[in-house]
């Protein structure tokens, strides 16, 4: 176990008609005027947003209103906000979204404050030292921004789509409020995507090479086990409320740190996932769907063991005390089913890549010699088999 | 599954030598002057205080300091503390030592700014609207205190010793500080004492009847199978580094209401633990290990299949699905198997309790109408026979 800090200072509020509460929150962290971030229409449609807005007025705090937030967010909304947010004052962004609403609004928020790009944040070496403070409203449980030091962006560098990620403790939530019934209405294939996010989440932290991490272990097939069980019922039944429910606090808990604490992590799928989402423009949990089982077949060797422990234990496999080596493939054999029961793409093809634009998506991810993960350290020949498993699987 | 709050902005330092960094961590949320409360000698003997006494000089914190706080500990205290804090014009109480050290601090912290009583927040209906912040450096993975909003003090009312819980936000700790080597010198008894009260603030949430919670579930059995493996290992070999620490991050885990916040909880044995403790003044782990078993005997047939999930879950059971009634208490003796082996008493004698206080031990914890526990609703006649059940078990 390695030593670590976790300190998560979020204030949550969780549960049905909650989002009624967001003025009353907004307050009780000290905000006056806000910037109300968002993506599209659903939320405005819905309802969702003038119930929001209401929940301002009733409580006295001003906002302004910033919309059209695409999946996986870019800059310039970004520069948009940070200088709509000067010329208004504004003193918290409120985030109405998901995963990419969340990272704009908090790309904002470090960036309002900072008197150079706010893109020297993304591009490594700067650290913010102050930010805004943001809060959410959670519309789908999939990326755990309301609970992680994360934000990713993407922003056109020389022509090329660049998706950056930053992990600061600015970046962390001052408060999220999660109500379970606004994914009530989310299209299967969005659910199916964001459990694949929460899964892939605790995958980066439980394939590790610290040993000795048995309370941490606990969390993450704790968390992986409750996305196993209710993922089928919300395919089945997109308004049961307790699976939905379930999900989401799982979705928070997979990407705030606190199974990952104590241990080193690996982040090769998110990575070379992200050139996949930035090159075709393709939801992130598919992308995943694709990348990740190709993955845990390139390196299940590596530590069979750790393979077997997670088909047991999570995938509900019977370990095969002779060949443990079978019971680690039956494990990712298993994740498999569960993710194409639920839809999600399985292979190139299904995804929309494409085979011959492999040289490309490892040319776009760094250098001659630059290397992901940490589990097993992978040069980029690694990563062109990984995607090369990835374009060629079966379903 | 509930709705619920759950703010917990505890900044958590975890690890080998993380008690050099007290005076920084002092620093980073503001504190110019602390109070320096502990314990016993011990905590002096050991170097712990002379090492965080250089911590915070380093860091050009001042300080005064108050040692004594016994276990259970005492209202005396928190007055002189009290006084000895605005005389010198403190702005954060810094604990050194177990639970009782922390609730001492978080008395002391709540009892600064108010111009009132302390004890008016303990005897109900006042709550605290500001405190001093309060940090710690952990000394034995217990109470869980590090993390909760939970602060429980002695004070005599009357001659009899008055043993009385608050749960408030401004308890939360501002930051915690957890090197496991802390409780390599912890005697076994206290070892064992701790990890009885960490399983058994996970039983008062885990045994419940709010139904969906299957997430938390998960945490719940989590925690409680990280304390059943390393137990033994710790009483095997105290300086087991890996066991003491997964069992120290357990007792934080165990506490902090992330394993209950969507539940109604139960609470029944904890508070018939209070009275053997001010009663007897016998640590309150040693008074758990005999009241918990009793409780879980007397109450298990209201729902047979929940006991039956621990036993087979957390205790490593086989189930029997002919007689699901037989695997439930196959887990209680199971517990009281692994509490045994750790040195533990399992009855009123090995406790130094006795057979004929019960009638003054249940006259001490309320008036004739009074109840107990949540999961199953106990009167005052339930808890005579749980504490004869407790009194008569052999070992």
């Amino acid at each position: 176990m390695l030593n670590f800090n976790f300190y998560r200072p979020t204030d949550f509020y969780f549960g049905r008609g909650e989002e009624k509460r967001t003025g009353e929150v907004c307050r009780k962290h000290g905000a006056k005027k806000v910037l109300l971030h968002f993506g599209g229409q659903s939320a405005v449609k819905s309802g969702l947003i003038a119930r929001v807005e209401q929940s301002l007025t009733d409580a006295g705090v001003q906002y302004v209103s910033l919309g059209g937030v695409q999946p996986n967010p870019r800059a310039e909304l970004v520069y948009q906000g940070i200088e709509l947010c000067r010329k208004e004052g504004v003193d918290l962004v409120l985030a109405v979204g998901g995963g990419s609403v969340i990272d704009s609004a908090k790309a904002i928020a470090m960036g309002v404050p900072y008197e150079g790009d706010f893109w020297d944040f993304f591009m490594g070496g700067k650290v913010p030292t102050t930010a805004l403070p943001v809060g959410c409203v959670l519309t789908i449980a999939a990326a755990g921004s309301e609970g992680s030091n994360s934000c990713v962006i993407d922003c056109v560098v020389d022509g090329i789509v660049k998706k950056k990620g930053t992990n600061f403790q600015t970046n962390v939530c001052t408060f999220s409020i999660l109500n379970p019934e606004l994914t009530f209405t989310l299209p299967p294939f969005q659910t199916a995507c964001g459990a694949c996010d929460i899964m892939c989440h605790v995958f980066e932290r439980y394939f590790t090479n610290t040993p000795a991490v048995k309370m941490t272990d606990e969390l993450c097939e704790g968390v992986l086990r409750t996305v196993v069980q209710m993922l089928p019922r919300v395919m089945k039944d997109p308004h049961d409320y307790e699976a939905r429910a379930n999900i989401m606090w799982a979705s928070t808990l997979a990407h705030n740190n606190l199974l990952g604490v104590d241990r080193e992590q690996d982040w090769a799928s998110h990575r070379i996932e992200h050139e996949l989402s930035a090159f075709y423009d393709c939801a992130h949990g598919a992308g995943l769907a694709v990348v990740c089982p190709a993955w845990m077949t390139y390196v299940y060797k590596h530590d069979v063991m750790r393979f077997a422990q997670f088909a047991v234990n999570v995938m509900g496999c019977q370990m095969d005390y002779e060949h443990p080596e079978n019971t680690a493939l039956s494990g990712i054999a298993a994740l498999r089913r569960l993710w194409g029961d639920a839809g999600l793409p399985l292979n190139f093809k299904e995804l929309g890549a494409k085979r011959e634009d492999i040289p490309t998506l490892v040319a776009n991810i760094g250098g001659p010699e630059h290397t992901e993960g940490h589990f097993l350290v992978l040069h980029k020949h690694d990563i062109a088999e990984i995607l090369t498993l990835a374009a060629d699987y079966e379903r």
